[in-house]
């Protein structure tokens, strides 16, 4: 097996994305992170799926999480909301800049050893130099452990 | 909702849990880490699932992944095989005792602002004491992100 064939297939984000499209991106593909994008394609880093969570929770409530007790129920469901027209650009001081890279000829070893030395459960996967998906953890482990 | 409404029902584990069980247990709930209980059963902390694959690789390509390039594909593929037999006590040693706990009465916002505070993808519900699950980042966003 090489990284082309344990690909999680999901679309880079950039900047302009819309918060609400991230979070549902990492739905979608559950990947512990998104792989940004620069205008011309480059991948420069991973926003990790905890920021996105950031920006919806208010700030008083992630300095004293005690104090969401406040909002009633029916409220505290709807805490996505505050993500409705923002874009992930609010998120993108947080971005790593250290996003491991692999060819797509890499073997599963060399996207595992890129995982453990790095701590980054998300590899992003080039081919000729052009972002062709991820490897997360999860779909590796999926792949490679014996049934 | 509430946390005992958004549970990933993963069992916890123990030190004398064998890795590879780790590692399926990763896989099956898709969950970013495990909980790890003591011999009483209380939860005292997280394993996170990078930690699972760093019992595998082998150190001196933790130390350079290039040097994984000269394991063929064939035993690439099987690079978990160093796992059976073995139990995840050797990673305990990197368990964070910094584990978020929410009762099973708390409200999703409770939970996220958590997350947000800890940086934990993982956070531990507990009724009355008793560890009865965890909620992951991803089973929160699942179930709160706008259809």
């Amino acid at each position: 097996m090489r990284a082309r064939d344990v690909l999680a297939a999901f679309p880079p984000i950039t900047s302009d994305t819309p918060a609400i499209e991230a979070a549902r991106l990492l739905c979608e593909h559950k990947a512990p992170g998104l792989i940004v994008v620069d205008e011309n394609g480059r991948p420069y880093g991973v926003l990790p799926a905890i920021h996105v969570l950031r920006l919806a929770v208010p700030g008083y409530c992630q300095e004293d999480p005690t104090l969401a007790r406040v909002i009633d129920e029916p409220h505290a469901d709807h805490f996505l909301d505050p993500l409705e027209g923002r874009t992930v650009a609010e998120a993108l001081r947080h971005v790593s800049r250290d996003l491991p890279v692999a060819d797509s000829e890499a073997t599963v070893l060399e996207v595992a050893a890129l995982m453990a030395r790095t701590g980054s459960p998300l590899v992003a996967v080039v081919s000729e130099g052009r972002l062709i998906g991820a490897v997360t953890l999860q779909t590796l482990l999926d792949r490679v452990i014996p049934q």
